[in-house]
């Protein structure tokens, strides 16, 4: 029943062959794995004026040489991230590629930053989705978590399904979603020619007192929280139709090129329209609101808008899994995350993801303005670490025109450095538990690493010296009357060997004898041992004589117990038996050298 | 480690013969079977008056006659119940005494409404007690549901150690509060001496207007909320010291004029106060605050109230599992039921109903008033089983005096079903659902009586003509490499029969070719098959395998599976091995008729 509950949820298992038909072409790749970038226009110009609005309203034309400074980052990172895509055609993460040349340690730290991050990824963007729901619908204010939770739920199991088909449902959203935004950006363009910008708005380069460079600084690292999920092409060039490298490479460049014109478009509307933020109303929803009044068109556009950003979440559940599958590999994460489910997707992955991001959306309410700086550290961390490796190789393998891939990765390097450190610098009160976090993670790696090195080593044998060895074998059959199942395990036990015992703990006198007469009568050809129980236990008597057992036989024979357990025709039936085999089970199979044989025996009604 | 835990929380085992100690004597016995009904005086003149209140102020005057008329049933239950005692010494619940005389299907609904009222009590009781605490800190009234849930859990906890120690700790504050409301209500009668009754207040014989049959019957049913719980000590006789019948009849008639009196004084002193029902206070905690002021003795006064209807959730917890064991006993419940704990309670009735009334109290968000009509009426069907019962016998045995004892229980039958109807004719828009609800528990006890008694039948054997079989046996070893886990595998299989195969699933060629050279020259002694996958599960190319030896072999030989498991030192290891080799046995038990034996392999590190 729950198999088939299981298909009809994610659909018939998929061969391994079919991998191939689940690659991406370019412009599904764009949907799939640049949601999580292209949304952030949705919140990345609102933090900024978050910010701003601290030195009041005048700060705000700030917000247009900030958005250009972002702009520029953007070019700088999608310049690195594109070489980063020929240098490591098989998918080249801040993982592999600090891994490869920066060693193992900065590897984990980059892979770990990343793994917090994808999960802060799913937990952003659903939080933030609802926040646009929540604007237009300021009736729902309450339920975000709720509705956030329902969206991370969708999004698991849409992803259990694979990649292939999940793809076809983003792909219309987010190509709906770019042109909204880019209709909204004309029609406000166009409105603001006609009737121009609002009368209130602070010129650019008006003076403003309270401004500091403290506050520009944390602004414009505001405003880099736009720019997170850009890594996710350089991740996933596996999963490109051929020819990889180049397809990951124009989608890339595709992708900065739609998230730049988008990002100053929101930017400059939200300063001519004078716009403050506002908690309960996005900004994006201000300025749709304020283009075409709260009208359909003004309901489509926020509806696509958060439709976006749930999805953006999808971008983490395709990265996540495949960084995760990389680290199990490597051995620093449980093997767990290695199998692929049904439908080809790393299942275990996917269903981690989506429980961790469900716990931080109910532990952060789902408040994006309290996650996003936390989300945007974890990404340039590893962005400085991946251009930082990446320069290490340009002075290493020195090939052709290496000095100006140098030059941009130089760049790209300081830039992300500096960011990283503006934001330790102004944000600290928001981002201290990544300090805690991080070490802790690769910690983890690095325990499970030791465990899977330890076990390699206890278990290799050298095959010419060590053979299996034969010895004997004596069977302990519990029983607990003259039954079916009772024959059924002796036969099997005695086609095996002849030491076979039966064992039945008594806790009333009457019953024993009853018992053993009846046995005497039935024959069975096994000796039937009686263990008296002043507890009520049944397991601790049949455990101290296994223990005696094995004290006597242990040196010569083999020891196995056998349980019988009912497979029971209904789930629900399941309930009313079988608790004491299982306990027995788990119990010996825990603590004991013994083997512990499971009997079936099915029952019929 | 979580079994050092459970020692912690619930103490160290104990011996079956230490039950006789556990017994307990006629005080402890009122405290741990009586706190139910004693502290039904916490809500039962309340709900006379909420009712009255409908009528108007004036009408108050009629909850006097009203109590008095509760305390006449009182009274009757009290003598009915007495006999009751004596004719079934070993305990005549109304499950037992109905079963006895009016045949199975009437004992099954008695026993049936029991267990869901006990249900009720603990969350009744519990939810109550928060009412005591929230009328003397109001700001605690949001936390209603959360305060009734940890008294839950502490409650199971408590009754989980054994019900010898929960007596202590119960004995006390019974008797504290029985000290408290007889205090009040002596303080409260000589102040009414001294200083006269409220001036408002309605005459006795006042004329209302408002006032109908209906209304007063509805007030009197909702009084007999009051008696709930009475017939807890004719359940519990087996938990008695000796003569257990005699100490039990006289803990009944003690219980009897404590509740009486306490019940009588609580109703003429709000009478006498003129006090009217108030959803955020009391009627308890007016009379005090009237009776002492809001000083130290009112909040004792309420903290023991608070304590005590906790505390009365306890009966249930005495009452629930004794009768969830004998109906498990006649195989109308899981036999999981009759299974006393380490601690001799029997742990699964404890937390079953730990369970079911925490969902209950978050079900109805806590809200008393709506779940006594509830609680009452199926308090009161089984009063009337139970009385319907005793007449019968009586009849039917016709011992010394069977006439004054058929007229006491005929008069309490009478009684007891009017008010049954009373609830069912007032308040059916509160009750309907025990009218869904109790015949899905009688059909739920039917078929798993059904179950039990099939798979009686298919278990049995004559043991005159059927004996062991002894076959030949094929044991099926999957390997994924050449370890010490392997080696060990092979050696039990090797011990026990020459017919074994190793099965490899392999998804790469190269990887394939390395194993089967690495097993020629490792030479075990044992033929090693691989299994190519085009999916990537292991499990199912070994199913199938095992499906085929199944149709070749199954008519000669055992077919059992080796799986071999990793038991880790730490648990969290755990996380990190087993999971295909879980899923593979889980799936062949379920689904095949071969025998599964785990070996298991004890990681030292």
């Amino acid at each position: 029943m729950i198999s088939r509950f299981k298909r009809l949820l994610i659909g018939r298992p998929m061969k391994s062959a079919e991998l191939e038909g689940e690659r991406l072409s370019k412009l599904k790749a764009l949907a799939v794995l640049s949601s999580d970038a292209l949304s952030s226009v949705a919140y990345g110009t609102e933090q900024i004026l978050i910010v701003l609005m601290a030195a009041g309203f005048a700060a705000v034309w700030y917000s247009i040489p900030i958005s250009v400074a972002v702009l520029g980052l953007l070019l700088i990172l999608i310049l690195s991230y594109r070489q980063t895509i020929f240098a490591y055609p098989k998918g080249g993460g801040a993982y592999i590629v600090a891994k490869d040349n920066l060693g193992l340690p900065t590897g984990l730290l980059a892979g770990g930053s990343l793994l917090v991050d994808y999960i802060l990824t799913v937990a952003v963007s659903t939080s933030s989705g609802t926040d646009a729901i929540t604007s237009a619908f300021p009736g729902l204010h309450e339920y975000t978590v709720p509705i956030a939770i329902v969206m991370i739920v969708f999004l698991t199991v849409m992803n259990l399904r694979g990649i292939g088909e999940s793809a076809s449902i983003l792909a219309f959203p987010v190509y709906l979603f770019v042109t909204a935004v880019i209709v909204l950006i004309v029609a406000g363009v166009v409105k603001v020619i006609l009737h121009g910008p609002h009368s209130d708005i602070p010129e650019l380069g008006t003076a403003v007192s309270d401004i500091s460079l403290f506050l520009l600084l944390k602004a414009f690292s505001s405003g880099c929280s736009a720019l997170t999920g850009v890594e996710a092409v350089s991740n996933a060039i596996p999963n490109f139709k051929k020819p990889e490298v180049r397809n990951a490479a124009m989608t890339l460049v595709m992708m900065g090129l739609i998230l730049g014109v988008m990002f100053i478009g929101i930017s400059l509307l939200a300063y001519w329209y004078g716009i403050a933020p506002d908690p309960k109303e996005t900004v994006v929803s201000q300025i749709t609101d304020a283009t075409f009044g709260r009208g359909i068109i003004y309901y489509a556009i926020q509806g696509i808008t958060a439709l976006i950003l749930f999805l953006a979440a999808n971008t983490a559940y395709a990265a996540f899994p495949l960084l995760a599958f990389m680290l199990a590999k490597d051995k620093y994460m449980p093997h767990a995350f290695m199998v692929r489910g049904d439908r080809l997707g790393f299942s275990n992955g996917i269903i981690f993801l989506g429980v961790l991001s469900a716990l931080l959306v109910i532990l952060f309410h789902g408040d994006t303005t309290n996650m996003i700086p936390l989300y945007a550290v974890g990404v340039f961390i590893p962005f400085t670490l991946s251009q930082l490796g990446m320069m290490v190789r340009w002075i290493r393998l020195k090939p052709q025109n290496w000095i100006f891939g140098l030059i941009v990765n130089t760049i790209g390097m300081l830039t992300t450095l500096c960011i990283s450190l503006i934001f330790i610098f102004t944000k600290f009160t928001q981002i201290w538990m990544v300090f805690i976090f991080l070490p802790l993670v690769i910690f983890i790696f690095y325990k499970i690493h030791q465990h899977y090195m330890n076990t390699a080593d206890e278990l290799r044998i050298s095959i010419d010296k060590e053979k299996p060895l034969i010895k004997g074998s004596t069977i302990v059959v519990p029983v607990a009357g003259i039954t079916k199942v009772v024959m059924h395990s002796i036969s099997y036990a005695k086609s095996l060997t002849d030491n076979v015992v039966a064992v039945y703990v008594g806790f009333d006198e009457e019953e024993i004898e009853r018992l053993e007469k009846k046995w005497e009568e039935w024959n069975p050809g096994v000796r039937l041992i009686v263990l008296r129980s002043s507890y009520r236990s049944i397991i601790r008597p049949i455990v101290r004589f296994i223990e005696t057992v094995e004290w006597k036989t242990q040196e010569t024979d083999h020891i196995t117990v056998l349980i019988p357990q009912f497979i029971t025709k209904h789930w629900w039936h399941n309930f009313l038996h079988n608790q004491s085999s299982l306990l027995l089970r788990a119990y010996l199979i825990n603590q004991k050298d013994v083997v512990v044989a499971t009997v079936p025996y099915h029952l019929m009604r």
